[in-house]
């Protein structure tokens, strides 16, 4: 904190009054100290990528922040909700990688995978893919070993159980639904690790566009099943992100 | 039809004029007649319960009415939502069996079970047994076989599936369950036979009173499952057994 | 189940030895054992149609699924919610069959009809007809004797009552309507036969796309009215099959 | 209008400036003159009762209006909403006529009756009897020939079909029904005078207290509806009795 | 009815035995007898234009079933909820006079205006006008005289309070308006007639198309006002008729 | 009040009876005069520019409006919600200014700056842009300091505490947040001064398109805060420059 | 600041190096500076009640802090809704004066008013006196000039116009209102002064607790009107307070 | 699962045929192998308590199904949601430990805490203190350090900041906040470990119960916040617990 001790040395220097000190200190504290205290430790995390929500912005604009961030950084830059068009667009300008299913573009390479274990990132029907690829380059993109299972809703439990030695081993797991979001609930009482439940927009009618998942995965009768937003699988996949590198109080 | 006769007759043997039978037969034509027709089809099936709707009426309304409809016929009389201190009032003056816990009472013994095979009722906690009572008392009131087992939430998966025969012999189930409801469309996914949906008000904050169970249960990703009311027992129950007595049209 | 009879044997020679059977057993106990019961039973039933939810997929995606179907079976093959474009862009490959206005292709020809009797299906307006028509197809595909009667709302009661003996022969009935869905009431309270009820989106305002006409429909004042998703006409049509199949426990 | 003239009168007389009187008549114009329009126009029909809505006043509160409507006027007091507790309270210092199952008190006797013909209130169940005595009380109250029946809900039609000269004959029709509120399009349906529906709360899950029925009659395929708020009998009441007393643009 | 008659006719000429006849009209009694009853009704009334909804229907629908009205009476034709496009259609053929605004097409000319008064309608807004403009022109269609006055929100209190002789005079007031809809609570506070709210899907956020006007409506504190569904100006028109024209019950 | 004191001039000469002047002013009590007192009023406030709300009008009719308003005052006029399209229509013809960013066009310029203090504009995110910038043009167009921060989100804290000056010397905040809209309890919680949140409707699943930010901001954990309805930009740069122009009652 | 000018001046004296004067200060450099900043902003206004939520807290927690409040400073202590009971029980150690209607009680004596000018409190009927009371004490508690108007609802237009002079007066206005919240409308498109409008929980049905006057007064027709949440009278006041009170950027 | 090798076994020794091992298998295949499968992992975590869910069951029940569990294991029974009268009733036979604001009861003693590190469970507002208690408790019980900070909601952001240590030391985070629910997204903004949020249904009116809160949380501008239903503390500690013993997949 260059600044701050800057400040204590002109103090002790007698070259600030305590007045002036006291004032320069006071009228800034929250952010001179404290942004540089946060900033630290994020910075400190190499490797992990930069996030550009693609929704809602130009390709110009994405093309713009996309830019200054890999001139600040070594890390990956991983854009989300990013449409076929506006990745034409910029892969016009940068070596961008893009996937269409899960709309997601990526500058650079994904990183060696980390972590305690491997997310199992589970959707319910074919119609959700595009949010299971959403979620699954994400935990990718930020470091985690991945593995993916389709169209293994609950009406064919069969296809579920299949794969119960893959849900055994996960260390976290998240499960994407749409309708009436009853995967959440049936993996939640099957295994023992954290649970990242993710509705879907999937489904009409009294799905209301995914609430009914969502309250359906909120209200679920197994423990252990935490709950993002509808559609959310980059949320999904940074919450279990965080949940695979879990540290130590004192580590 | 003897009123409808009787004017024939009449207007044969020139009694009644042709104007005077035609202003009577246009009065009350949905009446005399249709009513007839329906009532008759009705009036055929003996032994099935009337059924009182217990809420919302006094203990002396009840008694009232159950009195009148014992005079009518021989059928026993169902009483639905039923309190305890109503059916300890009632007790009094009326020879009424009261089930507590499935809050229904009953004047008059049980038909034998009749119909194609056995309604199945399947609740998934113990906090639905109220709704799943009111269904096999219901059931077994308007002549079903019934076999009743709880506590099969799908976050017990192994305790549902070690039923799994008992699923598979049910001419028609009823499923029952609060919170997200989940129980329905697994049920739903195992079975070839219809599936009677109870969504039940058990649960809290996004469950929001039952309507996260019904609108899950409605969206059900498995065929096969058709909804009645948040903790509607008598009515899944009332569905079922027409299903299990379902005849062919030229029967 | 051949598979399970071979590890005991084995067992039995003592060509496998406890250890070995008993993890073979528990890794997969839900799968191997479970599944094979559920799909003999689900096998057996010869004709039944495959069915494909054609929204949400390609027009290639339904071809190669719907030729995969018909190599491994002769079962007439249903795509619900198929778009005329696709339609027309499947027809280039496949002898497919399309109703525009149930938006319903099919390839292979209707079964037989079998059943205890006939389905009806009413409709309320001329607006609910894509609804009951892709009700009518699916319950014909399925193999089920079918009547259909539209434009019976009851704002125009007489229309409807004067169908009042195919109401009464129908062994089930399913009652389609949008706006308040009044129709499944008053059906439900002149028959004693199962009645399917079907919301539907049409209508505005205080509607709410269905919403309304499905909780009219939930809250029936009459007994017998199970519900189904919002202008779900395939749900109910195979709802109304498994009822019009429904069969004795021991049958 | 004795103030206005008063004022004219001194500016004519030159006993006030132009300038005062500018300012005096500019200072108040809604209301000495706005008023004073009004209230002629309201103060001039004799007999109508001044109606004090009793929910959430206190029986003190209540008699202290009653006691000033009494002194100002002839007519009778109509007190809406009001407990059995506090109208026995009323009934030790005032002359209250108290009518329980309408939850009305009346001070003073009904007008003789007056208006085009008969406002007919039907309701549909039992338990929408509170709200139809209080219409039936109220349109009394205002002066208007009244016919009340009950339990004629669309579950059984015949019920209703049995009074279809009642409902022929009447000049406006109050039609109150809880649950799915299918009543109102059934009459709607069957009549040509304006019929004014009335939402119940009675019902439970996805009657959400009354917002079906009311959603439900909103969106009525009848015409000729048109509704007022859930459980307001005396709200439809005031409205059919202004329709019972329409005049023309001239009279 | 001729159909009556004319059995009973052959019963008195004892060509038709009476359990033919009885069975007969038995048989359909709701519909040959019940439906005459209601159409004379309604057949009486010469003038009343014909309705049809056009939204949902194909330009050759509308034409079709116009064609059919036309030929079975001399009434007026109106076609509700017409686009632009199709009236354009229509034209080709038919001799439609369309109105843009209004959305409405009209075959035949407008009655004579009858009933006891005028119906005044007023609009909130700019944006509500096509909502008044289909209501005026109902009512005008229906037979009425009609009076409408735009613009008059209460945001600018005075535009509405210069109408107040408009207001006084009118046998009902149809109040249009988006957004709040507090038009309908402050014209039902200053008018002694029946006033039918139309809430308008007019406004954004909060306004939930239409949903907080139609509450507003439903609650407001002025007695004396009835609703109809959001946006439906023909429904209010059509009951704005009904009202205007109300009978006596002799007459 | 020229046509009042006119009409007092005619009763003081005796060229109008009293009851002619009584007639007259009773006859159109509210307009006349309520709304002089009213513009008088509105109309002292030089240089306050008219305000056109663009959306749902043509290009013609904003043009209109917007000719007839510059005649009849200096005033700079301001439109909001206009599209590019209809801008550049308006622009053939008018020399309106246009940006695009915050949807609004202004013909005239700027006032002066008036008002207590400075109007801070703050914004969460770079997508919450198009409402800050409708607020941040409407204060300026209004006459008042205003000073914007973007992209200041809770989720970046430092980013927000590092504005900590201005916050604590503006009279009057608008805190624009989609989202969640914490912004609002944040800043509510940090600073003394009035704070205006405008929800947006930027975020998707369980935000509703903005009635999460709404529920939240009214039920903010931090007290002076109040809010606007959704998207609405424009309604809190009025609210604000309402306060930051705030006066005594003498003055 | 003492504690930060102990450390700077320990820093001068060489007791303290700088290392660890740097640690201490970043440490915690929100609370310690950042805090005291706004906490010096907030102590120096003198006289201010403290302001204690009663509702959820026993009345010994509520005395408890009570006492601490008085202890550190001379201001009156405010505790809003407070229940009669609990008044009670904290009267018999504390001299706390209590207001029954608007449930706040208070320690110490009201402040001298200052603020720009007066705060006027309009509502629609008796039933929202709580609310209006409870902002009435607390603006008064807040140090302001206040008037309180009552029962001037829309529904009887000249009750609110014949206080125009009032309206036209206030510094600020809250507007009160519960069932359609319209008097918001009407006040906002009369004055020229910031409208702060309250919904409050008073009516039935269709109002939904307050949620319909809430989005009534959100989507208000006119300008100049903000919202804080259902019943929240001491919110409006306290908003009402820093509006009185705003400050010049300089001042 | 010694129940599956005894049957091996006696299938080598032959005291048990081929088909009789082979249908004991069959007939509960899920149970017997599926369950002993899942049961073992759950029931290798010695010292993990039971728990059972208070609500909805009599002190007897809970009693019963308490004294259950402890003859089964040594390991802690833990009672949610159990009302102090219920503890009271149970302590008379059971050496139950109650926490009165938790709502919890202990039978044993808690477990010795492992796992990862600390979970840090922040509360926004004393009302949340029961909330944090359930999450605080069942966190112990589970087998957690575990630290607790109360009262840091965003309304007073210095008491949050000065905690900061704490947030960056912990291993995961529950954050508990009820009205508006801002607390998660500051919370999610600073930390870079999984925030679990629990929304409260402390608040009124646009609360709605906890639902505006919920949304916020789910809708968040911060990542790395997953949520769990209203008021859900145990849930939040069930999934905290699990985070905080997240293992590797080959672990």
């Amino acid at each position: 904190m260059a600044a701050l001790e800057k400040i204590l040395q002109q103090v002790k220097e007698g070259t600030l009054s305590i007045e002036e000190a006291s004032l320069s200190l006071r009228k800034a504290p929250f952010v001179d100290l404290g942004y540089a205290q946060v900033d630290t430790q994020r910075g400190q995390r190499q490797g992990i990528p930069e996030v550009i929500y693609g929704a809602g912005k130009t390709a110009a604009q994405i093309e713009g922040i996309a830019q200054v961030l890999k001139k600040e950084s070594d890390s990956p830059v991983l854009i989300t909700r990013l449409s076929q068009e506006k990745a034409e667009q910029i892969q016009k300008t940068l070596p961008l990688h893009y996937e269409a299913t899960g709309r997601i573009g990526i500058l650079g390479s994904f990183p060696e995978p980390t972590g305690h274990g491997t997310i199992l990132i589970l959707s319910a029907g074919t119609s959700d893919l595009a949010v299971a690829e959403e979620a699954r380059l994400t935990a990718l993109a930020l470091g985690n070993r991945v593995k993916a299972i389709q169209d293994v809703g609950v009406a064919g439990l069969h296809r579920l159980l299949s794969h119960l030695d893959d849900l055994m081993e996960a260390s976290v797991i998240i499960a994407i639904a749409g309708m009436e979001g009853a995967l959440a609930s049936v993996v939640g009482g099957l295994v023992r690790c954290p649970v990242i439940a993710v509705p879907t927009s999937v489904g009409y009618g009294a799905n209301f566009k995914g609430v009914t998942a969502l309250c359906a995965m909120l209200t679920s009768c197994a423990s252990g099943v935490s709950v993002v937003n509808i559609d959310n699988g980059f949320g999904a996949a940074y919450q279990a992100h965080l949940i695979n590198h879990v540290k130590g109080t004192n580590s």
